[in-house]
């Protein structure tokens, strides 16, 4: 049984008591937004999962961190290494974006060692065996799709990205769009190719009762991905994208009457002045199910720095609506992250979920910036230190240029404006 | 003559054509701003200026980086490496605001090397001055205060912090208020402490006519600061910020009266919700004058990374009306910034301004992103270089991890996206 049927037949399972513990709200706030698919718990039935976390309207905006290899790059433990750093850093949910090396081996792993929910796109898998097979995207087979979707809900990952608004009707959309960046999304991409070269529809979508007998057996959540998202500021809000997300709404519906939980993604690059009224619009569309950006950034122009204009446009996102965030590393658009770029990813990406829900009023987040602000103004570096959101960056950054007044810093010296009024 | 007097007599100077082309704007766009006070081109008339520029209304946002010795750490030729970070990083202004060493002797060396408006608080020289006479905060000379306006003015300084809205007044209505962070502007809490302990009013507002005839005399651009912003999230926007913005309002119209270019100062920290109707409120008070921020930060927490929490709150206040955004570095709370510091300061703060201008609308400002996806769907590594917002950053990540395929980049490999639709 899903966690939504278990709740519907009075099963409370202990999670629901640690994420309303977590979250400081009542048990029945979250059952109450569980049955009405508002939130959702990310589990896999068979997994052993250490760190739970609810994600969804009134609670905590949640962090995602994607790691994983590519074709040029592909160590299993290099990528436990960049899980650690994300979980160092703060992540709530980790995903496997893995598309080198023994991709089954790799998420096997990460899932032994990953105390945080788990997620994957299942598609890339398709495509590299399709690959190693010696055949091209265009030769995906529906089966072997729906065999790696299986395969990897027996192995116990939680969420998974499934591009099911990628149709035929919304790749038409598309081609009418006159997008400047086309296609952005991987899985996007390879299902669009498909689709054009099969002359079929989207197996992911005609067969969307299927995806749900699998999600529903093992309670995996489906995140619903916008393959056709922008991918420069210029395609933002475009007809395309709407069009896909309309599909994912009316997909949202289906996936509840089926107790199987569901969340859907959203952009990607946005206008500033966008972002606030995509996401109440569409937060409408796919009838308040939690949203799940991937940014949006706010310009197209500041490679190198991408964990900045995604923490902007992350920050103003979830503010206004959106409950899941994933990071982006100043490593997006250039090349596969190291372990410190993720780290930096997800920080950025918690600086903006915190600034958000001080905003959008989650019960006493504001709490630790007040209790932070009285340790600032009684110049107590130790206790400032302790609750500050990253302590270690806080005693080394501190600590190359440090006063010869302890009291103080290297700053103002003897004028700090607050020792002043002592 | 101010430039104000200069174009009133028709005498129009070369900066307005040099500002109209940076902007892309007419001359008379920019003639008819300054006319309201709601453009201003802070420029001394002592100064070879090598790099004007225009702040306020339609323009496109402009930042400035504050630079600077203070007691523990006094080096004018570290001082100057620190500006030439600045000024390759693509700061609009630097401000000067050292605390130790030779002050003026400083301040010399970089008006003398630096090619963009150049700013200064003159109240730390004169603290420092009296601390160096063995007296106190509270001893400070209004005679004093003015000789060292007038010394810096004549030295050629561009723009000045002068906190005349700290008065007896807003001094009370701050010592009702319960605020948690109290004053945490150096400037603001010399006045403060000078007004409380002398029983008398601030001489920066009691002559502010005295302050008006120098900045006419030098054409030195006043910015009215705000010596009772908020320090923390808990105290933003509370009476005492409010009550000092209000005096400011009043001074901006009698400066323009006197033909003196005026801006004003806000905070600070502030939640991310309250920063668009501060912005838009704030600027009404102020008559439309041209509105330079420092942040708002948008959390407390974030020590070691408050360049990102200022260039969320920056973005969003730039977006909603603010004119000039002050960067804050890495090392905001910690100590003094070092040269890395403050170039990763700027780059946060041009990354937030640009977010601004495209979304208030500044022509062409999307342009730039608009080119640069082109490059990226062309897979043209070379062009997207050329044009980012930081080419050495651009070329020096993505070297860290080079593709097989030159092509493609690290992250997707032969899976890339854009190289699939080709």
């Amino acid at each position: 049984m899903t966690i939504v049927e278990l709740i519907k037949n009075e099963k409370a399972k202990k999670e629901i008591d640690v994420i309303a513990g977590q979250e400081k709200v009542t048990p029945e706030f979250i059952i109450n937004g569980i049955l009405l698919g508002e939130i959702t718990v990310p589990k896999n039935i068979n997994r052993q999962l250490k760190n739970p976390c609810g994600v969804g309207s009134g609670l905590k905006t949640k962090v995602n961190a994607n790691i994983g290899t590519s074709p040029d790059c592909a160590s299993i433990d290099y990528e436990l290494e960049k899980m650690n750093e994300c979980l160092r850093a703060g992540a709530d949910a980790v995903m496997d974006l893995s598309t080198g090396g023994n991709i089954t081996k790799i998420r096997e792993n990460i899932l032994k060692h990953c105390p945080v929910p788990l997620g994957t796109v299942p598609i890339y898998q398709v495509a590299c065996e399709t690959f190693g097979r010696g055949k091209k995207i265009i030769d995906m087979d529906p089966k072997h799709i729906f065999s790696v979707i299986e395969e990897q809900a027996q192995q116990g990952v939680d969420f998974m990205t499934v591009h099911c608004g990628v149709t035929k009707k919304t790749v038409e959309v598309l081609n009418r769009t006159k997008r400047l960046g086309g296609i952005v999304s991987r899985g996007g991409s390879f299902l669009a190719k498909w689709i054009g070269s099969n002359d079929a529809e989207n197996p992911l979508y005609e067969q969307f009762d299927r995806l749900l007998d699998i999600a529903e057996k093992y309670d995996v959540t489906l995140s619903l991905g916008d393959g056709l998202r922008p991918g420069c500021l210029k395609d933002a809000s475009d007809a395309a994208q709407i069009a896909e997300l309309k599909v994912l709404g009316d997909l949202v519906l289906r996936a509840r009457e089926r107790n199987v939980q569901v969340i859907v993604e959203g952009p990607g690059h946005m206008p500033l002045n966008q972002i606030e009224s995509h996401v109440k619009e569409a937060k409408k569309i796919i009838h308040d199910a939690p949203y799940y950006l991937l940014g949006p950034l706010v310009t197209d122009v500041a490679a190198g720095y991408d964990h900045i204009t995604c923490a902007i446009g992350g920050a103003i996102a979830a503010s206004a609506g959106a409950d899941f965030i994933c990071y982006v590393t100043p490593a997006e658009h250039l090349r596969l992250p190291k372990k410190e770029d993720v780290y930096l990813g997800v920080i950025a990406a918690r600086i903006a979920a915190h600034a958000a829900d001080i905003a959008k009023g989650v019960p006493n987040a504001q709490k630790w910036d007040d209790e932070f602000s009285k340790w600032r103004k009684a110049l107590n570096w130790e206790e400032q230190q302790k609750i500050a959101l990253d302590p270690e960056k806080f005693k080394s950054e501190r600590g190359k240029l440090l006063p010869n007044d302890p009291n103080v810093c290297t700053m103002c010296s003897q004028y700090c404006a607050i020792k002043e009024e002592k």
